[in-house]
Order: C-alpha cells, then sequence, then structure tokens
C-alpha cells in the first residue's frame, strides 16, 4: 500500500519566484516552467538526479514519472556509462583549436545506422539543428518556401507561419504563439498541414507549386494512416522539395536511430537532438550527400559546435542503447503505465484516454472544461506521494517494473481520491493552487 | 635556442580527409578548417589538451599559440577549477524535468557584473544567442529593420544583409558570404555600416526610418575613435531603437564582463558567449528589464537550454576570471607577443602590422599578394618547432612569460628563415603544401 507523504516546499518555489524575476518565463524551455506543472507548489529545482531518482532543495526525493528532462534523458540521469566517456573528455580537454576526433566517429555511427545518409552536420539545440536543416534544404532546393506538420522550436523559419495568420498554428503542437519580432517578409514561407491529412499537402503543392521544403515530424502521438509517410515522401519526389523529418522528440525511442527506419520511408534530411546524447546539449543532421553538399554553398559555422562533450556523449548514449535494446524496454515499461492508468481509471470510474507510443505513453482527462484542473489535481495529489508526474511519461531505460508498481500503487489512491472529488464536484476546492498552464502564456 | 623538430603527422591530416568526405567543410566551424591554417599538413585532431598544451593523434606535442578554441578557452584548456565544478555537475546530473539552480545563480551574477541589466536568457552558441537578442529587441521595439556592423554568426537575420547587395558584407570580417538559403523576404532588413564610420549609420538612419535595432561588436581589432560608441548609443535613443552589444568575442577579455564597462556605454541588450563558460557550451543575454520583458510575447524556447554544465561552468569561469585578475594577465602576455613580433620584425627586416588588443593580439605581413603564402609559410615552419601558430594569439591565463619566450626563440628562426626566403623570392617553393584559405571557400 502506497503512503502519502508530507513534502515540505519552500526554497524551490521561493527560488522560482526570484528566478522570473531575472529571467523572462523563468526557464529557457516553456515545458520546464513550474506553471506547466503545479503553479506555485512545484518542486522547480534539483540538487542531484541519478536514475529517475530526483533530489529537491529541500531535501525531498522523487521519482520522475513525467517529462525526464524532455525526452533528453532516455537511460536516465547520469548514466554512468555515459558519464565515464564524459568525464574522460573533461579530463582530456572538451574544446581545443583542433577538433575532435569523436566528431568524425560519431559521423561514422550515425551513417552505418541510417545507410541512404552520407553526411553529417551538427550543432547543440533541436531548434538550431532544424533551422540548420532548413537552410540546408532551401539552398539544395533554391527554393525557400516550406510546408510543415508539427512542432519544430522557436525559429523563425517556423513561426513564420503564425504571420499568415494568427490561427495557422493551431492544431499544431503550441496553438496561439505569437511570432512577434519574426520579419513580416517571411509570410507565407511556412505553410502548415496536419498529420494524417495528405490532402491538405496536396492542396498546399497545387496552390504553391514552389515549395522547395517540407519538414515533418515522422511520428508523435498519432501513427501514421493510409501510407501517410510514404506519400509525403511521393509528393515531396514528384514537386523535388528537400524532405525533412525532424526526429528530435521520437528518434531512438522506438527503434535504434530514426523512426523512419521503423516505416522504411526515406527522407533527404533527418534531424536528431534530444535523447542522442542522454542530456548533454547535441544535435545532429543527416543527409543524402547531394543534398548536404549545399552547407558548403551557405554559410553555417558556430564555434561551440565543435565542443567534444557532445560528440563523446553522443558516442556512448546511441552505443549504450543499442547494446542494451533500450528501445524494447521502453516499450515495455510503457505499455506497463499505459495499461495501469487504463485499468485504475476502470476500477475508479474515471474517464482517461491513453495515447501512444508506449516510450511517449500519454493520458489526458475526458471532462471538457475540467481537464486541466483534474491534471493539476493529478500532479499534486501524485507529489504527495513521491512522485513527479503529468500526462505524458517519457519513459528511460532507467524505469523498472518495481518503479511503475510503486507508481501504479499512488495511483490508485490519487484516482480513487480524485474520482470521488469529482462525485463531489471538489475538484477545484481541493487545488491548492492556480489551475496549471496549458500553454504559453506570459508570466509577470 | 629553439629547435626545430621533426614532426609526424599522419593521421591527424588523414582523419581530416576522411572527415571531409562525410561532413561538408570538414569541421562545425570554418575556422577550425585545416585549410584555414595549412592545407594537407596540420594536425587537425587533438587528443588531449592541458593549458597551452596540445597533443595530437600521431603523439606530437605543441604550444598553443594561436586562436586557444577560437577565444572559448581564455583560462587555457581544461581548467582545473573550472573541470571540478563540471565534473560535479556531470556526477550529480546534468539535465532533469526540474531546472538547475545554477541557472538563477549565474543570472544574479551577470546583473551584478552589469548593474545597468535587469534580466537574463541564456542559449548555448554566440550565434543562436545574437539571434535570440535580435528576436527579443524586434518584438520590444516592433520594428524589424537592423542596422549592424561586426560578425554576427550564421543565422538568416544577418546572412540578409547580402540578399540587398552580395557585396554588402565586403569589409565586415567575412566578406563573400553567400546568402543562398536565406530568404529573399529578408531583403532590406539587415543594413550594414562600418566600426568608426558614424556617419554610415546617420545616413541608414535617415533612408530607414524604421531601423528597430542595431547590433555592434563593440570592439575587435580597433579602437572607437571619436566617442563611436557614445555615438551609436545616441543614435539609438534618438529613433527608439533597441542597442545590442554584441560581444561574444571580445567580452572578459580586457576586463571582468562586457567591454562597454569600460568605455562606459551601456547597450539595452548585451551578448556574451565563448570565454564565459571556458570550453562549454553556453552563451547569455542580459538587457534592461523593460527590453528583456519582451520576450515573453513571443516563443523563445529551447531544451539543451537548461542543461546545467554550460550554468556552472560559467559560474566556475567567471568567478576564477574575477579572483585572478585574468584580464591583466592576457594584457600583460598579449603585449610581450605585441612586442617580439615588432622587435625579432625588425630585427629580420620583415614589413609586418601588430593590432591589439593585447588581449587579442594579431599581425600580418605586409607583402600584398604574397601575405597569404607568408602566413602559410610562417604557420608551416613554427609547426616544426612546435607551436600552433597563426596571425593572432587569443591569449590564455595559462600563457606564461617562459611560453612567450620560447616562442620568441623559434620566431626568431622561423622570421630569419622567412626573411631570407623573400629576399631569395623562394616562398612559394619552400611550402609543402598549397597556401592557406583566407575566407570561406567550398571544400570538395
Amino acid at each position: 500500500m502506497a503512503s502519502s507523504k508530507s513534502i515540505k516546499l519552500k526554497k524551490g518555489p521561493e527560488l522560482w519566484e526570484k528566478a522570473k524575476k531575472i529571467i523572462p518565463g523563468g526557464s529557457q524551455l516553456l515545458s520546464k516552467r513550474s506553471e506547466m506543472f503545479l503553479p506555485n507548489q512545484w518542486p522547480s529545482y534539483f540538487t542531484k538526479a541519478k536514475g529517475v531518482e530526483v533530489w529537491d532543495l529541500d531535501g525531498n526525493k522523487f521519482i520522475d514519472m513525467t517529462i525526464m528532462g524532455i525526452g533528453a534523458c532516455m537511460l536516465g540521469y547520469a548514466d554512468p556509462d555515459v558519464n565515464r566517456a564524459v568525464a574522460r573528455a573533461v579530463r582530456d580537454g572538451s574544446m581545443c583549436t583542433l577538433n575532435s576526433p569523436e566528431e568524425v566517429e560519431l559521423g561514422e555511427l550515425l551513417l552505418k545506422i541510417h545507410p541512404w545518409a552520407k553526411m553529417v552536420r551538427y550543432a547543440r539545440t533541436g531548434g538550431e539543428a532544424v533551422t540548420v536543416a532548413v537552410r540546408i534544404a532551401r539552398a539544395a532546393s533554391g527554393r525557400e518556401r516550406v510546408a510543415f506538420c508539427g512542432y519544430h522550436g522557436w525559429s523563425d523559419w517556423y513561426l513564420a507561419a503564425n504571420l499568415a495568420d494568427e490561427k495557422n498554428l493551431d492544431g499544431h503542437l503550441l496553438p496561439g504563439l505569437d511570432p512577434l519580432g519574426v520579419p513580416r517578409g517571411l509570410k507565407g514561407t511556412a505553410l502548415p498541414f496536419h498529420y494524417n491529412h495528405i490532402e491538405e499537402l496536396e492542396k498546399l503543392v497545387k496552390q504553391y507549386p514552389d515549395i522547395g521544403v517540407i519538414v515533418i515530424e515522422p511520428l508523435r502521438h498519432q501513427e501514421p494512416e493510409n501510407n501517410f509517410l510514404g506519400e509525403v515522401r511521393k509528393i515531396a519526389a514528384k514537386i523535388k522539395a528537400v524532405l525533412i523529418f525532424d526526429e528530435t522528440t521520437i528518434a531512438w525511442r522506438m527503434n535504434t536511430g530514426g523512426v523512419h527506419l521503423l516505416y522504411k520511408v526515406i527522407p533527404d534530411i533527418a534531424v536528431f537532438g534530444k535523447a542522442i546524447s542522454n542530456g548533454y546539449p547535441m544535435a545532429a543532421i543527416i543527409g543524402k550527400g547531394r543534398v548536404m553538399q549545399a552547407a558548403q554553398k551557405t554559410f553555417i559555422s558556430s564555434t561551440y559546435w565543435t565542443e567534444r562533450i557532445g560528440f563523446t556523449a553522443a558516442l556512448a548514449t546511441i552505443k549504450k542503447m543499442q547494446a542494451c535494446n533500450v528501445p524494447a524496454h521502453l516499450n515495455k515499461i510503457g505499455g506497463m503505465i499505459g495499461e495501469g492508468w487504463k485499468k485504475l481509471a476502470e476500477k475508479h470510474g474515471l474517464k482517461i484516454k491513453v495515447v501512444g507510443p508506449n516510450a511517449l505513453v500519454t493520458f489526458s482527462f475526458e471532462y471538457g472544461k475540467d481537464n486541466q484542473a483534474l491534471k493539476t489535481l493529478f500532479t499534486q495529489e501524485m507529489l504527495k506521494y513521491g512522485f513527479l508526474a503529468s500526462g505524458s511519461v517519457y519513459v528511460s531505460y532507467s524505469h523498472s517494473p518495481s518503479d511503475v508498481a510503486k507508481y501504479l500503487q499512488a495511483l490508485d489512491d490519487v484516482f480513487g481520491f480524485m474520482a470521488k472529488a469529482i462525485s463531489d464536484r471538489a475538484v477545484r476546492r481541493l487545488l491548492n493552487g492556480p489551475i496549471a498552464h496549458s500553454d504559453f502564456k506570459r508570466l509577470t
């Protein structure tokens, strides 16, 4: 039987309030804002993280059953094998006038896993890497108009979609994003279509015969239907557009490499980030030789792209993911979590919806306008049992069946508590703070 | 007396040839291409770097008297104090679902050093950080047209200058840069002017009353004349443009913090990178509260911007730079190098030009069309004496007077050799490989 603990939270929320005074938004990442989880009551900061355990500023220890560094730490926090390689790079020098041999070794490994690709470039963040990919693609096709679907970061090329019509990104991952500060001259250069709606891309291509680049996330929570990926590939080939698969979020979770290998649909460029280096800044852009060579006709250069830890961490991470068949573990554990949610929701008469893939298993409450309050209550109550929890679990190799069992024990209590709260119409009253934000909001 | 060594180079140049086959350009940074130093004969890769010493793949050991990780390693390679802090962050977890408390601590330190600034954001590369700054500035001023001077990276906002007229970046740091892949709709959004030519900025402002952002490097190799920085500041205030000082290259070298503190000219935003974290990917954007708050009205968010090592390394680096008065050391050592160049050039009758600041001391040969061949010969011959050498020295805290003495001993020989080569008209014949590239060239 799980037991609810008394969690003391003082230093964490206090530091978060201080942070918001000197950092616009408090964190560099929207998804790490405390308001996205539990306003005023979130531990907010960590002193130590190991495996799936997290220690906060107030000496509390939590099990992370949520975003695991927003998917960056797929092996678990402070993985011993990756850290051994990183420690060596730190000791022997992480930066030099000369280049890191690991840069070439990593390239060879990525190209071995993806034999269709012949060349590789690197960056340090996913957003930056997709922007490099788009520059290369535009240079290669000689055309600047981009059709896209999914989430691709903060860059001008992407937010430009909202210049045409503020609603254009609705239905994509971040509705209501304000493109303030993105030049108006980019209007019309980024055109969204919806995943699994090939007819939308067909319409765009008819309307804008000069589309030169197509960027999609090959998978997030929806499976491709009616050979969606293959059909996108066909259209790209037909109009001679460069096809970019942005695999920043999904790659390495379901198989070794990009999910395009799983679906046997080959893009012209694929982009990796996050999980590729288990928490050390790194991103890679791989592609066909003809396309990637266009990088030589434009200027793409940055000092810290040459730093050694990124290459070293990625090499150690990829080798471990291969050796341990990490995707199989994620699939199993994610499956257990998803089944647990369903079973316990049924037991307590809660209406929820579970979506996959298992490696990124996600549930939402199905109570219309009360969903966000329920999600907040869920996070609040799970925290008392020692779990960082929200609607998504970015499953890691460090999540064990026993972690899941403990989590489901707590969930049994919390779902029971929540079912009673719903029938008592007490959800809002039981919240000890404001409802969590569900998207981009200004923090003052 | 210095002695010329027999340097064996095999594995390094071989790996570089391999790299170019799978990485367009071979390296992620133009300045780290072997062709920029010594085509076919450059060690190219390091296994270990410590202080100012560098070990290559062939077991050679060199003293770095050139770009020191292109200015990123101002304390020297693998600095023990920075590495101690980094090792702790690696051990305790570099990434988590929660935030790093060091993120706030670093912000407080930066704002303490720059009391005019009230808020801070971070990125991981200099180019990315300036792009964040430009987005914030455009959002704050509500106007998108940028006037700029100096070098600011690979981003669309900057390369857009070359869309208007391929010669527009001429006279800036990278003439001939091709903006291929940068949308034509950005034409006219970035307008260059020259350092110390305030009349050019005045003209731009008259011609384009909607300039909303001014971006400059406050200093590189030229001192500001006629209160140039102050005059730029006045113009920005008059037209209500956001003034950004891109201090990525120069900050921390001449004083603690940005050089704007030295000249007592306060921008609205300042950008730091490179030296701020001594070789670990990190960049910071600081600014006035009103301006920085605009970051909250647009979307600027990236996972790896939240990674812990960057904050930790920057904290340790800045504290050490303060405690050891690193700028004073750089000034002294750079002065010794510059004086040594002048004295030995005079001794051997070589025509050279030395420019400052001492912390970034630089010389060039003054032989017109032969300059690049002479520079290549210089690098080739200095390598035989165990020095990585080119026209610039990014002086570090690890460069000792005894390193300089050994370097100047070798220089005496090499300048003597070169003077004879010039008088024998034998410079090109003495080169064992092609002449180094002087700017952006496609590598095939």
